[in-house]
């Protein structure tokens, strides 16, 4: 039988009333004849609830306690979604991370999934039984629980229905689908029926929030298709998928604008060969990660290095380059927290050259200053202030055709 | 290393502030020199809010569902505490039942111990870890997790503190040991300094709240030493043990009073070998335990056949003997919720065969009727009125000198 994985946020089983609802969208899907496997997060605010009590008795978390305390909200969720199936007469049974074989890396917080060994979900399903599936969390190769980082039940259900070879993978978020840009910036966004793997992740690198882009990699990589579909009401939402055909004329499918990161320069870098790799091999150590790294030209045989990390991971960072700025005998580094990196998507720019023109042209005629630029053969992003991004993102999306209508 | 349980109920457990000051009392026991075993229940009303929310999903929730929700409760406190420690300075990890080798049979919500494989506490230990354990819950011989029943954190305190060779198993109440009789009825109650382990059993079994007797019977079966000790201070408690020397002279240890059961009478069973052992096969295929069985002499060739059973069972048992009086051709049954059973324990007994008649006396002198009487060696319980209990109690609890004193 054709095997769906379905994966709810913490949203959409947010008290008893939603487990409910998603309860009898699943026994639909059930009833339809499919092979069932349902992903959840913790419900609503657990999470956020159970970090902050952890907080109260400890400024840094023992991060091995931390993990063992989390995976508890998806436990929760998981338990209650398997009693209402149940009570449907829809034979489940929920698995852990642990139970059902996701194993990890031994990074307590942000484990990566090393392997997946589906063997107890798939004698589940032979059984006749729906999986209830928990999200974000696995077993590390040394027996410790583990979880995979904000956000990462995308990754757990993407992994699974790479590793059991499902039909498709449907994310169930509170919007109805991947839009043009962001609905609530952009009033005339639209809706995409259809992108490639590769557009997603570049708009997901680029700040668009629907999907993760290391959730979309891993569907790119293990060739699951994905769709993205709103929790409530029946909405055809957006597939994600190689599937050239309606996308052919259409050059740039999105825009992104991510308000997330800050921009860091170090000053005055000695300019000798394996002075980038010895900075960005310490970041990557503390597995923070960088992105639109910009050398300038050399003057007097130093250079300015600046490049963009998260506003979240700023603190660490900070510690990191406070040791290597001495190390490398730069002059010191400053850290700008007003930016936004607007980015443009689509796998059509390829064959049209002149995209990355007419980008700086409309950011130009908006009186915007472009502080740093970086390009992909299908993304062109800018670095511009912060305060003057929601103005940008709403002239380029404008400016390349991307709202309502006929989307080309 | 003198290795130490010791057990933290969910009123001990049931704030952040709480957990810290157990923390506190943990770190102080380490700093001791004693290798640490910390075994709690869940935060406050957490088990219960988690069966609210089930029993909103579902009139019957699905057993092996259940449990996999009931458990998130330990694991929440559990991993708290551990991160209480940590954030001490004292290294600590926690487990939950299925990773500490609790294995148990298949019946959820009410599995029984089967087996303690210990070596992952044992190694934690000897890597210098405070453990923290979740109590009530385990791994089945099939891989499920289960739970060992209300209140069955003490068992597995108890159960493991045999598996390592525990010195003492603490067990942390919100009361300040064990009294010779409950201290809300009977307000010059005395708490026991020690009592054996058999006494012990009969009370808990007669109906005294501070420990259950399927832990006392597991404690007595692996010669674990118990400890039951205020949660808040520093007060000295009641040690459950072997030690004959100061209670020689004391015939009777306390008493008890259970309101929490009913009485059931099988109607004009037939008289004939072997229907006592149907009726009782039937029961306990149930998993309901019984207690106080009496069969009237035969009249006729029938006979009435009584028995005391939970309350909380009684829907369930009522089931059972619905079919059963029809299959042994009994003339029916009949349920009384209004009964109390009052116990007198005391190893002195034995030896001292006149205590019965007292007790009697005792109760014929409040004017109070007995309806149904059980004896063991160390026990006498009576069966009477739930209204007239608590003065029974007083008055027994006065005539054989338990109140305060020198406790003779």
């Amino acid at each position: 039988m054709p095997i769906v994985v379905m994966k709810f946020g913490g949203t959409s089983v947010g008290s008893v009333e939603r487990i409910q609802a998603v309860a009898d969208r699943v026994v639909r899907a059930r009833e339809g004849g499919d092979d069932v496997i349902v992903v959840v997060s913790a419900m609503g605010d657990t999470t956020d609830d159970l970090t902050a009590m952890a907080l109260e008795i400890a400024d840094v978390p023992d991060p091995r306690e931390m993990d063992m305390l989390l995976t508890a909200g998806e436990r929760i969720a998981m338990s209650l979604l398997g009693i209402a199936l149940n009570a449907r007469g829809c034979r489940a049974a929920s698995y852990t991370g642990s139970q059902a074989g996701i194993i990890t890396d031994t990074q307590h917080g942000k484990a990566k999934i090393v392997e997946i060994r589906p063997k107890r979900v798939v004698e589940a399903l032979e059984a006749g039984n729906v999986v209830v599936l928990a999200g974000f969390q696995g077993l590390s190769t040394r027996y410790e629980i583990t979880t995979l980082g904000r956000g990462a039940s995308d990754l757990t259900a993407v992994a699974m229905a790479g590793a059991v070879g499902a039909d498709v993978c449907e994310i169930y978020t509170d919007v109805d689908g991947v839009y043009t840009a962001d609905p609530r910036i952009v009033p005339d966004a639209r809706r995409i029926d259809t992108i490639s793997p590769d557009e997603m992740l570049e708009l997901a690198a680029s700040g668009a929030k629907v999907l993760q882009s290391r959730s979309v990699e891993m569907a790119r990589r293990h060739g699951v298709q994905l769709h993205v579909r709103p929790s409530f009401g029946d909405a055809p939402g957006t597939w994600v998928r190689e599937d050239g055909g309606p996308m052919e004329g259409v050059m740039i499918s999105g825009a992104a604008l991510d308000t997330d990161e800050a921009k860091v320069t170090i000053d005055a870098v000695p300019d000798r060969p394996g002075v980038a790799a010895s900075i960005f091999k310490a970041i990557a150590a503390e597995a923070i990660s960088v992105d639109m790294i910009v050398q300038n030209v050399s003057r007097d045989g130093t250079t300015d290095m600046s490049f963009t990390a998260p506003l979240a991971e700023l603190p660490r960072l900070e510690g990191v380059l406070d040791a290597l700025a001495r190390d490398i005998g730069a002059d010191g580094f400053s850290v700008d927290a007003g930016i936004a990196k607007l980015s443009l998507v689509g796998a059509g720019m390829k064959s049209h050259p002149g995209v990355a023109a007419d980008m700086f042209d409309v950011l130009a005629g908006e009186g915007i200053n472009i502080e740093m630029i970086s390009t992909s053969p299908i993304r062109i992003s800018c670095v511009i202030r912060k305060d003057l991004a929601e103005r940008a993102l709403r002239a380029v999306h404008e400016r390349f055709g991307l709202a309502g209508g006929d989307g080309s």
